[in-house]
């Protein structure tokens, strides 16, 4: 039997970052020169080719894995399962609990130990591990969930994706500004209709040229006797990896699950710029030959920026509780779930509700 | 089928720190009290307890995932498989790739990412992740693999296990004289033999209480200014739970493998602490009502300490080497593989070679 997704949850950082809070920024580039552009021209191209407007941080007294423990308890109760029933619960972030204004990871005791803990679980077969994936992270977790039920070694899971981004960034980059943070997380079970619930998947990690387009690295700006390193990315390369492959890791997924491109009625794509997604799935509907339905392409990173693993547990959630507007899932639509990010990895999940 | 393991592979790091190398160490407890007695009873104490004599610190123009990469190509090697073949690579760790004097964790891109990269797979269907799990991580990543070995996801998996505690020591915890560096890896197939392989497994995650006996805190010894944190953990209470919860784990997988305490011959236990480790395995076989065979406990804590992750496929692999003096695995021999650690995670693994 497919494993059907039956809770979702997710928690919404309070604190607003707006384009205009980085007016007053000292930018520079990736050879750490400055720019003959304002801030004011530089935030309105970022506009333009991201889609962000502002985005959310977590409040300063929160670590990752509170936020995480936020989303889960709404996906319990989403779910209506009693916690004490979790066989797994797998956390996908990418930088561990850092405290504000800190530079260090901290991962011992794993976060999804200490989201157990935040729970009150106490069941000992309630195994708990994170994984680390990039942005496709949470969307791996679904997939490694699905697994463990289809192996018979899991009957539920919780599976978790937050990340704190804006404990990463480089002040000096312009690239910060996509970044925000956030945290979603979902119930996965053993289902009863073998035509619901995860229909297909499909996993890649291109490493051989691309295992650095995403990397930590130092700051724009020369700062004496400081080697702190942060998110950094080669934007245009991973735009181009991304185009080049994310569509055919689609297809390869919707083949597997014996639907047609007519049947899939939207596609939660990891927000991480929306020029980048909207081409994406241009190049997706042009292998089939077929045109894009409207409203088949649900965003929300107009507001909330490029939460890494949060993206697309959030984007579901949101849509699945009828917070984002214009857009609803009903009982049997087919949807697809795609991702991208450092590694570089890509994963393709075929859903049907 | 069950899952057989084809090739091991380790690196032990070449820097050779001894006990007496700490002789001019200046030691704090942990409410930062200096302590009466001199470091000569402290060492030899200490030596007493965990059996430690030398540990292994990495080179440092070294990561964590270097050495990863070299244990890999060893474990492939003698597995005779090609690489291209891997279908996933699962990389168990819990502090990412630290530089040499750095304090930060880097896993962009994870680190099986970037082994992948050293190997120079090509093969995008080769999929990897990190798994953060405390110690046991690595044979969690074992049962991982033997998951998506059953799930029909994958054929043949590379599961690795690394670390570097040497970069994540208070130098002024005595504690810091446990830790050490190293690399263990191995292959996993799809076997054909239904009697060979991993017969069971057990895991658990103790968090209620747990969670935080092995924490990430800062130095014994007051720094003003700095809140550099390092791995920190309540040796005693540790010591009480493995005690009281790592024997039953061994019993539920060895329960379910169907075989008898008798047919056991050997026991490769996480390299934690000596004294720990033999109570545990009394405790066990106490269970049973059942002597200990001679030689059923293979150890390696006296001169590679305890590197976390990396000690179980590396005390494996010295054994099916032929590199671990008065120990031999045959053809025929169940093993009981097991492991404790941060999380609070307990895990077991019955196998037959």
């Amino acid at each position: 039997m497919n494993s059907i997704i039956t809770g979702t949850g997710s928690y919404i950082p309070k604190i607003v970052k707006k384009n205009s809070d980085f007016l007053d920024r000292e930018f520079y580039g990736e050879k750490n020169e400055s720019f003959e552009t304002s801030n004011e021209i530089i935030i309105e191209k970022f506009k333009g080719i991201t889609g962000i407007e502002e985005r959310r941080y977590l409040e300063p007294d929160l670590q990752n894995s509170d936020a995480a423990a936020i989303a889960s308890k709404n996906a319990i109760e989403s779910s209506k399962i009693d916690p004490e029933e979790i066989d797994q619960i797998i956390y996908a972030h990418n930088f561990g609990d850092i405290r504000y204004n800190d530079n260090q990871s901290d991962m011992v005791p794993s976060l999804a130990s200490r989201v157990k803990h935040l729970l009150r679980i106490k069941n000992p077969n309630c195994v708990c591990y994170d994984v680390v994936f990039g942005c496709p992270g949470w969307l791996q977790g679904l997939i490694q969930a699905d697994n463990f039920i289809q192996a018979g070694m899991a009957k539920k899971c919780l599976v978790i994706g937050a990340e704190t981004l804006s404990r990463v960034v480089d002040p000096h980059d312009r690239d910060s500004m996509i970044y925000s943070d956030g945290a979603g997380a979902c119930i996965i079970e053993k289902g009863t209709d073998p035509s619901k619930g995860i229909l297909s998947h499909a996993s890649q990690s291109f490493t051989y040229d691309e295992a650095n387009y995403l990397f930590f690295g130092e700051s724009n700006k020369i700062i004496p006797n400081i080697s702190t390193r942060y998110i950094k990315m080669y934007g245009r390369k991973i735009y181009e990896f991304a185009l080049n492959n994310v569509p055919n890791a689609m297809q390869i997924a919707l083949e597997r699950s014996g639907l047609q491109i007519e049947q899939i009625k939207k596609i939660l794509i990891h927000q991480a710029n929306e020029k980048m997604d909207e081409a994406i799935i241009n190049r997706f509907y042009k292998l089939f030959n077929a045109s894009i339905p409207t409203g088949a392409m649900p965003m929300s990173i107009q507001n909330l920026g490029n939460s890494s693993v949060a993206t697309v547990p959030t984007l579901l959630d949101l849509i699945l509780k009828n917070n984002l507007e214009g857009h609803e899932i009903k009982d049997g639509d087919a949807v697809i779930l795609a991702s991208v990010g450092a590694g570089m990895n890509i994963n393709a999940v075929v859903y049907k509700f």
